[in-house]
């Protein structure tokens, strides 16, 4: 079963909120899934999401809250009150979307709402989950995980459980602790289902002993690589002493995965901040204007140094023909460069590689397609019957420029994770503009040389 | 537990394989998980890499194969017979991983390791798996499910599943077919385990009958879509009736969205086949150099261009001097454009949108941009006391580029996507190159008119 949301019925539902028709809204919505009805409420205006919402009740409203666009869910958020907030959306979702959605709050709201929390054991569990650190294993642990005790027989196990069971939706993993609540192993359901009842065998000589842990301090980059590597679907949290705080599922790093993804996208499109189509022109603009700003003062750069050959130019007005193959090569090389590092930086097989060695091997691919574009251009330009110093000049600067983008686009990216900033940075403008100046220095060299050589 | 492969290890370990060591290297490995064995041997130049495996057995070993690196997994098994492959390999794994084994493999060997597998049902699976298109749900999925009847005890499902289960490693979800095979519903280990082991309560009474699937032909991105939005750990796969054929799961998911978003990268860096750091030189030119190679058709073109203004240039040099700021701020800007648009895409919130409403959406953005540029580089120029002409024309072109690199960076792609091609290859090299040529192109042509108005 799937919902597509098709144009008539969008049409349908607005009309029928126009007119009041709640009856119909519900009939609509009734057998969505939440996820489904997130998707139709986030297609609506403003004031008509938040009629539709109010219309859902309990449960159904809080899931579908959690899985609303941000922006809405904020606006949404600010016209509940906070009892409102305690008591219809936090006491029907998990404790990490409970984390969220306080972390959207003023603080004055959420000191409210924090108070008119009934129940101690939430209370204390949003009240942690809020002092992690964003992007770490912490901030997006969940408080829920079914634990049972190592020393405990599988009979007693189960009738804890079964205690347990009632306050979690999806079970996907037994925890076993110790006495003193350490993290010893887990016990996959399939074992337990699959035990005797008996009062005889223990837990411990069940459970599987080697999971696969991370601490609440943990990047969350390093979370996603291991559940990957270990195909694990959750992930226990612990802290420093091994003690069970929490547990991560797959579906938080699915998220995390699709955030990181985009966010090195656009850093390599030269956008800044996380936005998307429906963002407004303001908040777009924003997000990219630094990088046009980057870009344009690397053309007023670009204007100094080839007022420089003013003289030249004016005599051999031809080498202005290929600055742009230059400059545009220089970039395209640069940015292809700088994105195999950083992909081989964030896959994790480039750590240990030594900065000499990477250089040499870009430096051979470089060398191919410098070859293979110099002796393109040079043979066209042969064609073309350009003067003997010009077809000289941008085979000889392209080929240059080919090798040293290369470079560039190897050593910044490489350099910017030594230091510990983002190397996706550097494959955006930034590169480009780079490449684009030093490729218009090289070409302006050679030319100059050139001419001398062939008056 | 997380294994960190540090270089003394690494060296002991090749220090171990020249020496034939081979208690030593399975002291090393015995108490890995199969993924970090699989990285240590990744690691490894070839002979020893084949050496380190040839020293593993049964699933160990099995396990440890299909985690490798591609490259490495085609060279091991080239190395192993048809009979090992069968036996040694396929026995121990899933059937969608034995498929993508299988896939590796010439033909005429597959047909040998096919007919060398003795068990019917696990030859039947493969061979059916195979048949499934690239990028299908087909071809991800794997046959291991656990069905139950719809009409069955709890009681008699739970001996069934028993049976069933032997054959099974993880276990997330029991499916519920009807007599037909067909899709009925899903039973969560959870419920099982806490309803009572009962020969009166029926499974149709307690199962789920809102399943999310998908049909074997629904494509790979829109099963990682499903999955993400509806967080769902396994997803059934029906054929055309609904009956259910296999499952897939979230780790075959998230490798599907490791690829896609690679892929999505690699384009906007102007790479076309999917390729890394451990490349060989050459593999890396070939998906390089196309790229290279139209940007260097653009800049040919460029140069046939700008030598319609030689006279112009002849007499004021000074047009060369902004020529890379405007071809550079045209190809940023419509980069930046086409990656809204192909995330918007990619996120699905961009199909019902017309073309017209994304376009005017863009504008407003590209305005605000284009009047701040304008406006910082008129006043530069004024600044540097440039001439009036160039002054105005700087401005102007820069404005009016502004502007058309957005529309073309909003239309490619939107374009492309109408006419199934994929639109992350206009992010690339490819609009960038376009843009700079319009850009040279509008620049030239208001410099003309401003040269004409200001002589």
């Amino acid at each position: 079963m799937s919902f597509e949301l098709t144009k008539p019925v969008l049409e349908a539902l607005r009309a029928d909120v126009a007119e009041g028709r709640d009856s119909a809204i519900h009939a609509l919505i009734r057998d969505l899934h939440p996820a489904d009805i997130a998707m139709v409420i986030d297609r609506l205006p403003l004031d008509e999401a938040v009629y539709v919402y109010r219309l859902m009740e309990g449960e159904a409203a809080a899931e579908v809250l959690i899985e609303l666009d941000e922006d809405l869910r904020d606006e949404l958020l600010n016209s509940l009150t906070s009892k409102e907030i305690a008591e219809d959306v936090l006491e029907h979702i998990d404790s990490d979307d409970a984390a969220d959605v306080m972390a959207d709050l003023s603080e004055d709201k959420r000191r409210e709402v924090i108070a008119l929390l009934e129940d101690q054991e939430q209370r204390e569990d949003i009240q942690e989950l809020l002092t992690y650190e964003e992007g770490t294993a912490g901030a997006l642990m969940g408080k829920e995980v079914i634990t049972v005790r190592a020393e405990w027989s599988v009979a007693r196990a189960i009738v804890d459980m079964r205690r347990q069971a009632h306050e979690i939706e999806h079970i996907y993993t037994i925890y076993v602790v110790d006495k003193d609540d350490r993290l010893y192993g887990i016990l996959p359901l399939k074992d337990l289902l699959f035990s005797a009842e008996s009062t005889r065998t223990l837990i411990k000589h069940i459970c599987e002993t080697d999971a696969i842990s991370v601490t609440v301090e943990t990047e969350a980059e390093e979370v996603v690589h291991r559940m990957k590597k270990y195909d694990v679907v959750v992930l226990p949290v612990v802290d420093a002493t091994n003690v069970l705080l929490g547990r991560i599922t797959f579906d938080d790093v699915m998220d995390v995965m699709s955030e990181e993804a985009t966010e090195d996208y656009q850093l390599a499109s030269g956008i800044s901040e996380d936005v998307d189509a429906t963002d407004s022109p303001i908040v777009q603009m924003r997000a990219r204007l630094p990088w046009l700003l980057i870009g344009l003062a690397g053309g007023i750069l670009s204007s100094r140094i080839i007022a420089q050959y003013e003289d030249q130019l004016r005599i051999v007005p031809e080498m202005a023909f290929f600055m742009p193959l230059i400059a545009a090569t220089a970039g395209n090389v640069g940015v292809q460069s700088s994105a195999i590092v950083v992909q081989g930086l964030a896959a994790g097989n480039m750590q240990s590689v030594n900065m000499i060695a990477r250089m040499w091997k870009e430096l051979r691919v470089a060398l191919l397609s410098a070859t293979v574009c110099g002796l393109i251009i040079f043979l066209i330009n042969l064609g073309l019957q350009q003067e003997q110093a010009l077809t000289y000049t941008v085979s000889i600067a392209l080929f240059t420029v080919i090798l040293s983008a290369a470079m560039f686009g190897t050593v910044i990216p490489l350099a910017m994770d030594r230091f510990d900033v983002d190397p996706a940075l550097a494959t955006g403008p930034f590169v480009t503009t780079l490449n684009d100046i030093f490729g218009l220095l090289t070409y302006f060299t050679v030319g100059h040389f050139m001419y001398g050589l062939f008056p």
